[in-house]
């Protein structure tokens, strides 16, 4: 089975002339279906907002792109505030959603006028220190432990060191109204890349339920419910894509039944990242070896340095041999990179036509925790990234590392700096 | 059972007045002692040369000390061989070991005059291509596929990437004399983190009856066998250092019994990273955090993006906290960075005395593939580093990465670079 890609060998032959390879290519049109699928199919709530987890894909004309669809942003650090605001996304617009949270980050969050999703229940504490009050919006973050008995696609919550079990989050909401809060959300994030049209929607009905819990309990009507992330991509061709419009009407429904029936309305926030970005990224390579061992490797000019997910989770990503398209099969390949380690690998046995030096390959599915996740490892400097406009215009949206950035960090040493200017 | 630090609570409290943690702090008198032990178990062989394999340490301070004790420098990129030049290592003291290698990085390494070590057959031709003729000092890398049958420390090499087969190695050097090289090596890394005294004596009886083989069979005599790295270091207290002059000495051993009873005298070469620098690299990082859950966690301002080995390979690093030393385990714990990512676990389920908001807890064993593996992931920015130097004095030998760093690549995005300049 195939994979399509929004560009051909000649545009990639035409690029490479001016860029060398590797370097990322994301399809601007793709991402904006996207967005627009999903505020269709959550179009029913009036507050919904899909806070873009910027960690996915930390790139500013990607931010102001998703600010443009009506987007906000999911910032977990100080310079992904800072981008968030350089590229227009501000205010209550920004979650800040942290754990082991420094004083700092929550001095700048609170600065920058985020909304503050609290991990733990001793950082109800950290957050007035760091700042000297409790800001007016904030939000807590849910973890149950267990959670129902059918859910394949979670792991053990039990294992997971985000978010507070039940009696802490309302011992959380409870300190926080106390000390002042006015406007109260709750988080959940309980399944990572998860192809199921009912996770969101169980996930709802979870914290819908809890919600109304709140409310008896604590007098504390929440403002708005954060879904998270979690909803998933087909990285292998054979795997479905989720149909959004089924989410967005099975969370509506869960909305309908539980919380309109009990008079709560509230807004619903998302943080996808790998399905708003994930499909429309690729990562663009050259075919530098063959060799024939005892296995069969194509070696390529990209490395585990500009997408780490198959080196270190082992995670598919489709290859297609740009041209090679509709041809058949020559053998079974590992496509290789070339550090140092026997993990950098973008596939391991797969299915491939014959290739050779020269080719130009497309790794699918690198918009999402791609060119973010990368390294410099073997001092492999980190590759351009280029967006391909809806009018056909490659934009280059970050350069490719050189040598002085590599080595900008060693200023402070006067000797090397002295050799390398000589 | 205890790993001991080279600084105490005190040292550290001072310096964190300076520079924020987390920080990375460099023993050198361990790193001297070690290179001297090398350089004494080695002493029988006239020739013999650590090459010191730059991805593990890629810092020109360590370069620096490593080349006034003798060793040269093992690289595997163009920055690689930049740096190393850039610290008076040159010429024939660098190897140039890459797999999936550009013609680019050929011509550099030819250049700057490196001993360039050939990973596969096919790279002879690649290589002539890019700088039109064959170096006179040439090194192919050898893969036996099997090698003995009592090897418990040895992973499947006919998975592994690296290196050629004996008939195609065979096949390499006799094209390579047939193209003029004068001076040929033999270079095999079958092996990694290793603490068996018998590794590195195996594996120069391999190589040395391959030498024989060699000579008998295609006329040429290897001017020097590089053992690669592979020798580990004891990264849980209960495991035993390796025996290095045990090691020289079964080297040695082999040597006189296969090559000097056969005539063949040549340089042994070496490649350790981990061994030489690795125990003596310490992160230090401040306890921000701690959480009682469904489990026990010690929340630190240190993340995977300083040290990604336990998060990604699942590694034991060693912890200990400061001025807690001798005080007894209070319970069961994990130690986590603040990484959106359930992996960011320094430690799980490790037995720590308690632990308070504020305490300065020491990583062990980051010396190596420590610092230099690390990612910005989150958009978490890369820590200092810093030497302890022999006469107590603590030298800054990388600045933390700032912002400005993090954002250097995108100033081609000139609406954000505005926007951060308002």
């Amino acid at each position: 089975m195939q994979k399509n890609t929004p560009f051909n060998l000649n545009d990639v032959k035409r690029w490479a002339e001016d860029y060398p390879t590797p370097f990322y290519v994301y399809d601007e049109a793709g991402i904006r279906a996207c967005v627009e699928g999903v505020k269709k199919a959550f179009a029913w709530n009036p507050g919904f907002r899909e806070h873009f987890a910027v960690k996915a894909f930390p790139n500013p004309s990607i931010l102001r792109l998703l600010k443009s669809l009506g987007c906000g942003a999911d910032c977990a650090s100080i310079p992904e505030i800072v981008m968030a605001g350089c590229s227009g996304i501000e205010g209550n617009h920004i979650v800040f959603s942290s754990n082991e949270t420094s004083l700092d980050e929550y001095r700048v969050a609170v600065e920058a006028g985020a909304i503050i999703n609290i991990d733990d229940l001793t950082q109800v504490e950290q957050l007035e220190k760091a700042v000297g009050y409790i800001p007016e919006a904030v939000c807590c973050r849910y973890n149950p432990g267990e959670w129902g008995t059918t859910n394949e696609f979670i792991g053990n919550l039990y294992d997971s060191k985000f978010g507070m079990p039940e009696d802490q989050l309302f011992e959380a909401l409870r300190q926080l109204k106390e000390k002042g809060a006015k406007r109260f959300g709750v988080h959940a994030m309980l399944a990572s890349c998860c192809l199921s049209n009912d996770y969101y929607p169980m996930l709802a009905e979870e914290l819908f339920a809890l919600t109304i819990k709140i409310r008896d309990e604590l007098g504390i009507t929440l403002d708005f419910i954060d879904l998270a992330g979690g909803v998933g991509i087909p990285y292998r061709p054979k795997e479905k894509p989720v149909d959004i419009a089924a989410i967005g009407e099975g969370v509506h429904e869960a909305y309908d039944r539980i919380l309109k029936a009990n008079g709560i309305e509230l807004d619903i926030y998302t943080e996808m990242g790998r399905y708003i970005t994930g499909p429309y990224g690729y990562l663009v390579t050259e075919v530098i070896g063959k060799k024939h061992i005892y296995k069969e490797y194509i070696g390529v000019d990209a490395t585990a340095s500009c997408l780490m997910r198959p080196a270190i989770y082992g995670s598919y990503h489709h290859i297609t041999v740009l041209g090679k398209e509709n041809e058949p099969a020559a053998g079974i390949f590992d496509v290789v990179g070339s550090l140092c380690e026997n993990n950098d690998k973008f596939a391991v046995d797969r299915e491939l036509p014959a290739v050779e030096l020269g080719d130009y390959i497309a790794i699918h599915d690198a918009g999402a925790h791609g060119h973010s996740m990368g390294y410099t490892y073997n001092a492999k400097l980190r590759p351009a990234e280029f967006m391909l406009c809806e009018n056909g215009e490659l934009k280059m949206i970050r350069r490719a590392q050189t040598m002085n950035d590599y080595f900008a960090t060693l200023d402070c040493d006067a000797e090397f700096m002295e050799a390398r200017n000589r």
